[in-house]
């Protein structure tokens, strides 16, 4: 026998294409196509050398601070990670330990079901209706735990308030997740934030790789009520003591309180959105009424896999899953209004030279 | 029924104080107390905003190349990640997966059996011999995996490399991690790192936040065979595409390219470290022969916890750990030749005083 024997079987994921080589478009990976306000950098070159040699704030006290006075929360209603992965993955860790099934859509981020089969959680997913919207009545009853993005990803779809009220109205007994990573290009007034007052299981999952800008720093926070961010305390430091490190922590801060820059960039992301799904209407293509900083799209004629395989060529990256139930879609994130136009005037040529 | 029935149930673990006052001698969590070299800090200020917004490389490629290139090894022979503690969980989910019980001291790293029952992974723990040292002999066969620091942490107490080769031999069916945290302090010529080549069932795990003085970036790393590193990397890419963020990465690189600095605060770090421990003895304190950044000591007449108090309300921080064989002891990070000379003189009035 050999040690082989005992290793653990996975099946990698295949992130989104990262190309090194230069004049790559890049609208695979959902990052935003402006930087992040100088402050940012600034915060980063003020720590000196001598702040290295110690372990960060493992409490990242100012961070969560800056987020609950961001938030109108208090310090103890926020939890913070290496990104909004680590923070959900500890949340199923945390919160799904009932042994009854967590619900999720069946069309959705696609780690949800890899953090259930890490920790041994068992799942069920809910079918998304034909227009891919969730039934709130779906969620009812009989689970260990429910979560979703609203957004949703990859369809953009952004739940009203409402239904989101429902389903955690429903579920008093199990910790509710919204997966809010995509709620700053124009889903706000949407944001469950508001309901935390009313409901202690409800946790809510944000990131600063999207609307921030920061996708290179790996910084992702939770919100909740004091007792279920205590918990998520409580689990992450019993087997980690220090994960953020300290250009992280100093630049969570900085990106905060730079507003109004943050809303400029939200904007023009939001505006450039519009334009491209006008365009791609032009072009014959069906698009989602996406909320998020990328649009999912289907050529009437043309199948997706092969308008991936020749945007490719021309060096523009998408993306596209072939998956049951969205292999006709491609997913394309929103990049700089040139970007878009060049994007626009590449498949032009391909479906004008098809017809 | 409530949401909280369904909690994951933990003992948080309390990690060495971080505090927040000037003026505290801070000889509690075995930092380096010399800064990491400049170009680290050059390194990292030279990051423009826009590199930011873009996810990291999931590859980790240049620091991964510039470790290999340093310990002469191919780069598939190199993983990275959110420091050692991650690195080590990380391997416990990947290779320990057999149903047999891992081994390890029952004097060592606190963590090891928390991973272990993060992952529901069984283990058993050896007891050291009478004189902290581990015996061979008890890692036999019968095991589903090995592990153990060496230098051994909190004794400090380096194996010799015929000793942990003896394990690895006899044990070619199961992966055997040898945790060298500390191996820079003087142990460098017992590191497993000579064994790689024999031996494809050896891991060798390494961290940056001890002699390479960068505690506040949370950078480590593993080494082995291709075969053992393709697993880590297939498994880490399961359920988490990108953790070390690119300050870190960048720094990482930096550092390992200063190698002067870096030997030059190794043996200021070693002669404070022998000098203490001369001064110790002279006031009635046995240490164990440690070759790491830490010593371990005990005082012949004055109990451990009561030294831990008095020293704390004089503003040094010390560890004390409250364990079976192991509470007559303090640990005592080694901090620039002032800071020792001040708790060597703390020390001499306390036992003075007492006499």
């Amino acid at each position: 026998m050999s040690w082989k024997a005992n290793v653990r079987r996975v099946e990698p994921y295949i992130p989104g294409e990262q190309p090194g080589q230069k004049g790559i478009i890049k609208l695979n990976t959902n990052e935003n196509p402006y930087p992040p306000p100088t402050a940012v950098t600034e915060a980063i070159c003020r720590i000196r050398p001598e702040e290295y040699r110690l372990y960060p704030d493992p409490d990242a006290g100012a961070l969560r601070q800056a987020l609950a006075a961001y938030h109108g929360l208090g310090k103890g209603q926020v939890f913070v990670g290496v990104g909004s992965d680590d923070v959900l993955a500890l949340a199923f860790l945390t919160f799904f330990q009932s042994g009854k099934p967590v619900f999720f859509p069946d069309i959705t981020y696609s780690f949800y079901d890899v953090w259930a089969n890490l920790y041994g959680i068992c799942y069920e997913t809910k079918p998304l209706r034909e227009d891919f919207t969730i039934d709130p009545a779906d969620y009812n009853g009989g689970s260990g735990g429910i979560l979703f993005p609203n957004p949703n990803a990859p369809t953009g779809l952004l739940m009203e308030l409402g239904e989101v009220e429902k389903i955690i109205r429903a579920n008093p007994d199990v910790v509710v997740i919204v997966d809010e990573a995509y709620i700053d290009f124009g889903g706000e007034k949407e944001s469950a934030l508001s309901l935390l007052d009313g409901y202690d299981n409800l946790l809510v999952v944000r990131t600063f790789s999207k609307s921030r800008s920061l996708a290179g720093l790996r910084i992702g926070y939770a919100l909740g009520s004091e007792a279920l961010i205590g918990c998520l305390q409580d689990v992450k430091f019993s087997f980690n003591s220090y994960t953020m490190n300290l250009p992280s922590l100093r630049a969570g801060v900085a990106s905060i309180q730079e507003d109004v820059y943050f809303r400029e960039t939200l904007e023009k992301v939001i505006d450039t959105r519009e334009w491209t799904k006008k365009e791609l209407k032009k072009l014959g293509f069906e698009c989602t009424d996406s909320r998020s900083n990328f649009l999912f799209a289907r050529h009437k004629q043309i199948p997706a896999a092969e308008l991936f395989e020749g945007l490719k060529k021309a060096g523009i990256y998408v993306r596209y899953f072939n998956r049951p139930r969205i292999d006709e879609y491609l997913r394309i994130s929103i990049g700089t209004q040139e970007e878009m136009q060049a994007l626009i005037s590449c498949l032009q040529s391909r479906i004008s030279g098809q017809n």
